[in-house]
C-alpha cells in the first residue's frame, strides 16, 4: 500500500466548487485518537445547510466540500479513553464535532453555544487546523463526546434527521415548556424541520395548527402528520378565526417573510420560537409588547438534549418521514430541497450505495 | 346643595385640548359600589403616558382628560362586599381599574391581559359607559381589586411611582428570571423605568450596567443609584468590551433606536425585555438566532405581581428617587419630562396643593 492510498482512508461526495454538483472524492479522517470514536457511516440526511455551503451561498465554503450533518451509523474502533460507547453501537453525529469542553455552556450541555465557538460537521476549521468533513462519506472520526447512542430498535435511516432537523426545533420546544398537553401549537413551514414540530407537538400533547403557503400538503398534515388543523396563510378569514388562539409558534420558514401576521396569532404570553433563518426580524411592537410576548431565536441544541430527544423519539415511537435515496441521486436531491419537493427529509443510504 | 354642585364631586386637573395643557376641573365620580374603594388621593406620579394622552399623540384622546395612573391615597370609604381593604389603609392604584374578571388572565392575577382588555385608568370607556379619569384629582372610586394596600412605614409619595414604572420593569425581571445574584443587567435608559430596574437589579445582586446615550447621569447612576458600570453607546470602544457579557437587558428607550448593537451585548440565551415602546423592532437574525436569545415585549403587569412588588419594595428599602412637586407646577413639569430632564420621577402632591 502506498503513502497516499494509506492517507486517503475516506471516500466521499464533494462539491469543487460553487456550482454545489457533488461528485465522488477520496480524502483522510485522522487517526483514532484516545477519546476518538470512529464510525461507518450508514445514513446521512440532506438538510438544507448542505445546499448553502455546496453552493457558497454564505461566501465562506471551503472546496472540496464534503457536506452533511445529520450522520448515522455503526461503531467500529474506540480509542483507549472511550467508556460510553463500544464497537458495534448505533450511533448519531449532528451539526458539531468538536468545542473547548471547557466553558460554562459545554460544562453546562450546551456545546453548540461554546465561547470559542462549536467546531461544525463540514466546511469548518477544526483545532487541529484541518477542515471538516461532512456524512456524506464512508467512515468520520470524531470525539465520544459528539456521538450520540441511537437505542437498537430505533431504524438509523430514521435516526438520521433526528440530528439537526429534530433537535433544532425539540429544543425551543424545551425551553419554552411547549410539553405541556391542552396548549396549542402552530408551525410554520412543512419540511424537514416543520414535520418534526408537528410530531413532538402530539407527542407532547398539543393541539397542532399547520400554517402554510399553499395547501398542497394538507391531506398528509392531517391524516399521516396528525396535525389538527391546516390554514392556508393567504386566506385572511381563517387567519382571523386562529387571531390571539395559539401559545406557541415555530417558525421554520428561512425566507424573508412578515412576522406581524403569525404573532397576532399568539395568546397574551406567547412564545414565538424562530428556527428558520431568514436575513431580518422585523415587527411592529404593538405585536410584541401590549400581549407580553416573547420572540425567541434559536439553532439546534447541546449534546445532552440531543440524546434526551433520540431517548424520547425511540420511547414514544416518533419517526421522520423520510424518502431513502442512493448517494448517486443526491444532486437531483439537492435540487428537489431547493423546490421544497421532498416529504419530508432526504436520507442517503450510504452504507448501500457509497461505493 | 344643587344637583350640579352634587355631581360635580371631584376636583382634578385636565387637559381639554391637544395643546396638553392642564388647567383645574371639576368632575363627577361614581357612587361607591358595594366591591368600590374611594380614595382620598394624596400622590400621583407623572409618566410619559401622561404626556401622550393629554396632547393626542394616539390620536384617541377624550377631552376632558385628566391624566395620572400612579396613584396614592387613604381609604376613606369601602362598599358593603369590601374585605381586604379597610377605612384609613395606604393604598395604590395603578394603570387599569377594571377588566372582566373572569377570564383565564384574570383569573390568573394576569388582569391586564384581560380577554376584553382592561380598562385603563384614564382616557378608557369603562364598563358603565363613563370616561375614566386619572390620578391628577381629590379621589377615586374604584373596584377594590386594583387597588393595592401600601405597608405604614413606606411613604405614599414614594410608592406612586411604584404603580405604573415600578411594576413595568419589575414585571419582566421576574418572568424571565432575573432575580439570580451574580449575574448582569443592562439597563438601557435611565428615566423612570430605567432608574428602577437599576434598583430593582441591585436588590437582585445583580451587576448592572447603565447604558446609556449621555455622560449626563453617570455620576448619579453609579453613586446615587448604586450602578456597577456606565456606558456610552456612541463609545464603540466600551461596546465591544461588553460584547457577549450580560444575561439580560432592560430596554426602557421609547424611541426608535437600532437593537443589533445591544442584542451583541447578551450573552448565549440571554434575555432582552423591550419596556420602552418604539414603534417598530428591527434586527438581523444573525444578532439573535446563533445565541440563542430571547426578545421579549411586556407592558406593566397583573395585581398578583404590583402587590408582590410593593411588598418587596418595603421589605428591602427600595424607593424611587422622586421630585415632589405642587399640582400648579404640572405643565412645566411634562415639559420637563418631554425633555428627559428628571431624576427621575415626578410626583404631585395632591393633598396639600390641589384645592
Amino acid at each position: 500500500m502506498d503513502s497516499q492510498t494509506k492517507t486517503e482512508n475516506c471516500l466521499g461526495w464533494a462539491a469543487t466548487d460553487p456550482t454545489g454538483v457533488l461528485s465522488p472524492y477520496k480524502f483522510s479522517r485522522r487517526p483514532l485518537g484516545s477519546d476518538d470514536v470512529s464510525i461507518k457511516i450508514t445514513h446521512c440526511g440532506v438538510c438544507y445547510a448542505d445546499v448553502i455551503w455546496s453552493r457558497n451561498m454564505f461566501g465562506d465554503s471551503i472546496y472540496p466540500l464534503v457536506p452533511g450533518h445529520e450522520i448515522a451509523g455503526i461503531v467500529k474502533e474506540v480509542g483507549s479513553n472511550v467508556q460510553r460507547i463500544k464497537v458495534g453501537d448505533p450511533v448519531g453525529v449532528g451539526t458539531y464535532v468538536n468545542s473547548c469542553r471547557n466553558c460554562e455552556y459545554c460544562n453546562d450541555g450546551v456545546e453548540v453555544q461554546c465561547v470559542k465557538g462549536p467546531v461544525l460537521t463540514f466546511n469548518h476549521i477544526d483545532v487541529d487546523g484541518t477542515v471538516t468533513k461532512g456524512g456524506y462519506s464512508s467512515h468520520i472520526v470524531v470525539h465520544e463526546r459528539y456521538c450520540f447512542k441511537i437505542p437498537n430498535n430505533y431504524p438509523l435511516a430514521s435516526a438520521a434527521p433526528l440530528l439537526c432537523a429534530g433537535i433544532t426545533v425539540y429544543t425551543p420546544m424545551m425551553r419554552y415548556n411547549m410539553n405541556q398537553p391542552g396548549k396549542s401549537l402552530g408551525v410554520i413551514g412543512l419540511g424537514g424541520l416543520g414535520h418534526m414540530a408537528v410530531k413532538f407537538g402530539k407527542a407532547f400533547g398539543l393541539s397542532v395548527t399547520v400554517l402554510s403557503t399553499s395547501t398542497s400538503k394538507k391531506e398528509e398534515a392531517l391524516s399521516l402528520l396528525g396535525a389538527d388543523n391546516f390554514v392556508v396563510t393567504s386566506d385572511q378569514e381563517q387567519m382571523k378565526g386562529l387571531s390571539k388562539s395559539l401559545d406557541f409558534i415555530i417558525d421554520t420558514a428561512s425566507g424573508d417573510h412578515p412576522f406581524d401576521p403569525y404573532l397576532s396569532l399568539l395568546k397574551s404570553a406567547g412564545v414565538y420560537a424562530l428556527v428558520g433563518f431568514p436575513s431580518e426580524i422585523k415587527f411592529s411592537t404593538a405585536s410584541l409588547s401590549p400581549g407580553m410576548k416573547t420572540f425567541a431565536g434559536s439553532v439546534t441544541g447541546g449534546t445532552k438534549m440531543i440524546q434526551e430527544m433520540i431517548g424520547f423519539c425511540a420511547a414514544r415511537k416518533i419517526y421522520p418521514q423520510i424518502e431513502v435515496i442512493p448517494i448517486q441521486y443526491v444532486n437531483e436531491a439537492l435540487e428537489r430541497l431547493v423546490k421544497k419537493d421532498v416529504k419530508y427529509r432526504f436520507v442517503i443510504d450510504i452504507e448501500n450505495t457509497l461505493k
